[in-house]
């Protein structure tokens, strides 16, 4: 049982920020022990990120005892590590709530407390957003602080390296702290987090440094040996060298760098920010945390513990976790790694991507298979989706897995790099559709933006044996670009041992035959229309149920089929948004028969789908639901339809 | 006159890259001096960009002197930089042909030779592609050389920061030769090209570390008064610690790091090359050029010689070109850049961003009228996009000028920053459509992708005083996130002095009223539209022609008018992809439609716009004629569409 559970609960006193300004650094140390203790509580009952919000504790108490939000400007970067905040700032009491409907969100939202100077999810557009704060405020003549808070991670990011280096330009008073907790989701990676890890071994220089002395000091430098003395100088201009510059980087680039802090002596953290407070033009706080601070499991496996379903804090032990999650039902996400795996067995040339979701894409196995053949890029999609073009051209096969919400940051390159030149890289879009992260997330484009790009195949399979099929039919085909989505579920009909066999992706199949309107659902959306197929024949309608596997291209010996019937209603069915997806593409065809056979009359199509919103957070299945994709709502709709 | 032009012809004989090896290094300075007497004939007669190949002409002959295309890869960053590299590869004869319809494309492009690695078009993909490449290779057991060429300007982008940061990390075998013209498209900017600027601050350390050694030499230390020697010598080592560590940040990165060299000095630069070519691990080699070199117009003034129409290289003088551009009819982008200064005359918090393209879109005008309020951030679109909504936040007014293929660099920022808190940042999406550039640069995808995305509106004008007054309209509502999106072309009907009105940019207008099939024309297509209907009334069919001004949302007052009646047809028109554009976003409402009643037979609705595919470079009249989007051909499509 770990020891914090009986730490003291001075947060119960605590409802706003600015009670923390009077408080001692022994206060505001216990005050961290009391938020580690609650946030274990919380989290372990509702789920959640857990162990970057155990490192960041000390970090956010000293940013609330030193700023004064809301004046003050707090971004979070991603805004997974702001659970401390939130406690801090009035939203103790509806924890409990966390990522359920209608409940706290899991991220930052100024719509949820005005101590959220923005919304965040994604990650590394913290510095941009506080350069346009610390822009807005010089141009309103205000004298309020910008703070953007980000990790190690989100500093791999492109769009942070470019809002550092404008920053360094435009020298505008902002504050980076800089979270470095050595681990980003997977493993930290780059030349830049190398660079990091080359600081922090400051720490030991200096205590060289120190060391000598201490030695000088009790020397007398004429008894030594001859050369003795000069070995010890010379070891401590090289520890004082290395200790002189640990920013020099940051510092080269315009931005005075503080540090590296101990971020779990929050007093070291609290003068830190007090003193950059103070100072004009950018700064950055470099401060050294340990994720999973203070919760022995999560210390161990700060992965497993970095975002979780509820657990049982008393209780848990790592092996027990992983030994439940291995028993529970495959999700998409690991149909589609394990066969990754078989298939990279047969081809030789096939090379595996990730931005920084190794863990949640399950790919993290197949670097272990392949270590050579497995690339984890940080929080790089650009760079991810344009190496993947680099490789392709000459003469492998990548496949990116990617995240639908993540793939958004790569449009442009997968239409210059990959598109144009029609090369085989395969996209794996993991979390098609919804998920329960909330609006930030939310897999709804892909389908849309995905289909817009010439050359692009967009797939998507009914359940997990055709995933594993239609994985193994793209790296064998290699015809251009392909993507392959998939939801944020456990996989349908699957089995590890099923061999893989190469199916015709382009056509459509009929898997329940009726007289009635026809359903074309794509990807998880055939299971919802083979319930919907049953509860409607119980209303005595025979609907025609279509597994429409690909978007693009469309199955047009099937559509014409469909469609030639002008007495006949069409039904689509997706999880994506309504506007440009799947339907429209049958809506899109339909409209050039036309143009075709003008005298001709075509059956009758409407859209199921998302419609044009934001999607909150929530279960996926409430989620569905509330978006009239379950079978009930769909039924109505169809039934709506008919009368 | 250009004594250039007086220069030998080396390169007549040069055919094959291969011919290079056995060149002196003066017979190479001879080649170069050749080389950029063809350029300035042959650019002066297709137009293209000038003055950055000029700059680049060493070190395209000395790649080709020390490596072996194709075998080796040369990856040209933006690839508007190799025209040089083209020459060389056997493309010289074609020259004449550049930019033209089926002629030699003004970028790199692997369909046209075996000698471009890759294609580009885009900034900051080179040294992605190389880590891809060099991968490729160590799977394959290969041993050619990988190199990516990139600019200053380029490695402001985000993903190239990526790139290298990735790179750094694992270590592969790639030659980065940084171009550093100490100018990109506009004014460099960045903590980054500063560090840079410092570096090269290094020549003069080294010059005068090198004289003080020469003093020294030359006198007897003795004989000097007290502390002169002290002071040379400490001069001298502040001198030397300067020139030790140029390329700090990239060692830190673990970039080995070359420079900085004289990129017009030939042999410098072979011998740059070669020694890195015979390095492990990652190479950056630091080359100082000059934009325009050799050419005195252009070295004056290489951003207007950055892209340039046809000249006469004999008589041109920087000031008429000058005079003469300004005579010409006024672009799309004039008319928003100086629409936008009016309005920033009345609304104080309206702030102007460009990523990089103060010149293409006008905006440097709007920079010296207001230099506190213009903010070119580089490279960076994600940056601009996410910055603009922190600005937005903060109860500015941000207006952010983009080019309609860059925006989908930030399509994810769209999304996620601006578009979920509904923050109104303006979108000037100019360049939307087809323009000459080829393939890279088409911006035929705004439409879909902006359409797609909750609480954006999307607009186009018929003309310049639309633009005008929509750009007033937006920035007085302040309504949530707004495109607007224009061609690269001349402006109709405009005229600067016009008053600014506010206009309901949600209401279509009818300018053709008819009886026949209703044209219903976005933005550019309401001219073509108007044209059309003109021919086909000399058909005897009359139709409506409506100014769909609001791609999103629709007029869905004017939209349920047109669709009641089943025996009207209806034609949608756009210069934008027909995969979720806006004649699909028609076919979507009128879908919904049949969904609320669905007894009710619809107007047949067909939309004209670009089809599934990437189009190549040639004229904007030309490319709009292929792509069935002149009069005649929607004429011709009507015509066939009614028959």
């Amino acid at each position: 049982m770990s020891t914090l559970l009986n730490l003291p609960k001075y947060i119960e006193s605590v409802v706003n920020p600015s009670q923390l300004k009077g408080m001692s650094n022994d206060e505001l140390a216990g005050l961290c022990a009391s938020l580690r203790h609650d946030l274990i509580d919380s989290v372990s009952k509702t789920g959640g990120h857990l162990a970057s919000n155990l490192g960041i504790v000390e970090i956010t108490v000293a940013l609330h005892k030193v700023f004064e939000t809301p004046k003050d400007k707090l971004i979070w970067d991603v805004g997974h590590q702001a659970y401390i905040h939130k406690m801090l700032t009035g939203r103790k009491e509806r924890f409990n709530t966390l990522r359920q409907y209608k409940g706290l969100s899991g991220f930052c939202t100024p719509v949820e407390s005005e101590h959220d100077a923005f919304l965040a999810g994604h990650s590394s557009t913290s510095i941009s957003l506080a350069v346009g704060m610390a822009i807005a405020r010089d141009q309103q003549k205000q004298k309020h602080k910008v703070v953007a808070i980000i990790g190690d991670g989100g500093l791999t990011g492109g769009m942070a390296l470019e809002a550092l280096n404008h920053l360094g330009h435009i020298q505008k008073d902002v504050v980076i702290v800089l979270n470095d907790n050595e681990m980003s989701i997977s493993e930290n990676l780059g030349g830049f987090s190398q660079y990091m890890k080359r600081i922090k071994e400051t720490f030991f220089y200096k205590d060289i440094k120190e060391k000598l002395d201490l030695i000088e000091d009790g020397l007398e430098r004429e008894r030594l040996q001859a050369g003795v003395w000069e070995l010890i100088s010379s070891v401590k201009k090289e520890a004082k060298a290395r200790i002189e510059t640990p920013g020099i980087v940051f510092e080269k680039l315009g931005i005075n760098y503080t540090g590296p802090v101990d971020g779990h002596d929050v007093k070291a953290v609290v003068e830190a920010f007090s003193r950059v407070k103070e100072l004009k033009g950018p700064q950055l706080v470099h401060v050294i945390t340990q994720k999973g601070k203070g919760y022995a499991p999560a210390e161990a496996d700060s992965i497993k513990y970095h975002g979780v379903g509820a657990f049982t804090p008393e209780k848990v032990e790592p092996a027990q976790v992983a030994k439940e999650s291995k028993a529970k039902t495959k999700t998409y996400s690991h149909v589609f790694s394990e066969t990754l795996i078989r298939i990279a067995e047969e081809q030789e040339d096939l090379l595996a991507i990730t931005p920084a979701t190794a863990e949640g894409s399950g790919l993290v196995q197949f670097g272990k298979v392949f270590p050579e053949r497995f690339f984890d890029v940080a929080i790089c999609e650009q760079h991810a989706a344009t190496m993947a073009a680099g490789m392709a051209k000459s003469g492998m096969l990548p496949v990116l897995s990617i995240y639908s919400t993540f793939l958004q940051r790569a449009m442009d390159q997968v239409i210059h790099d990959v598109g144009i030149l029609n090369l085989p890289v395969i996209f794996g879009i993991d979390r098609g559709g919804l998920v329960e992260d909330g609006e930030t997330h939310q897999g709804v484009f892909d389908i849309a933006y995905m289909r817009a790009i010439p050359n692009m195949r967009v797939f998507a399979p009914k359940d997990g044996r055709e995933l594993q099929n239609m994985l193994y039919t793209v790296c064998k085909e290699r015809s251009g670009p392909a993507a392959i989505r998939f939801p944020r579920d456990k996989a349908l009909n699957v089995d590890s041992e099923w061999p893989l066999e190469e199916i015709d992706l382009s056509k459509w199949e009929t898997l329940v035959e009726g007289d009635g309107p026809v359903l074309l659902a794509f990807g998880s959306m055939v299971d919802v229309a083979l319930s919907s197929a049953t509860e409607l024949a119980e209303q005595g309608v025979k609907v025609q149920v279509v597994n429409a596997r690909s978007a693009k291209p469309l199955d047009h010996e099937m559509l014409n089929g469909i469609l030639k019937n002008a007495d006949r209603k069409v039904i689509t069915l997706e999880e994506g948004c309504l506007t440009g997806g799947f339907g429209t593409a049958v809506l899109e065809y339909a409209a050039s028969l036309k143009l075709k056979t003008p005298s001709q009359r075509l059956a009758d199509v409407v859209c199921i789908g998302i419609a044009d919103h934001f999607v909150e957070h929530g279960s996926r299945s409430k989620l569905l639901d509330l978006n009239g994709l379950s079978s009930t709502k769909v039924s109505e709709k169809v039934l709506n339809f008919l009368s």
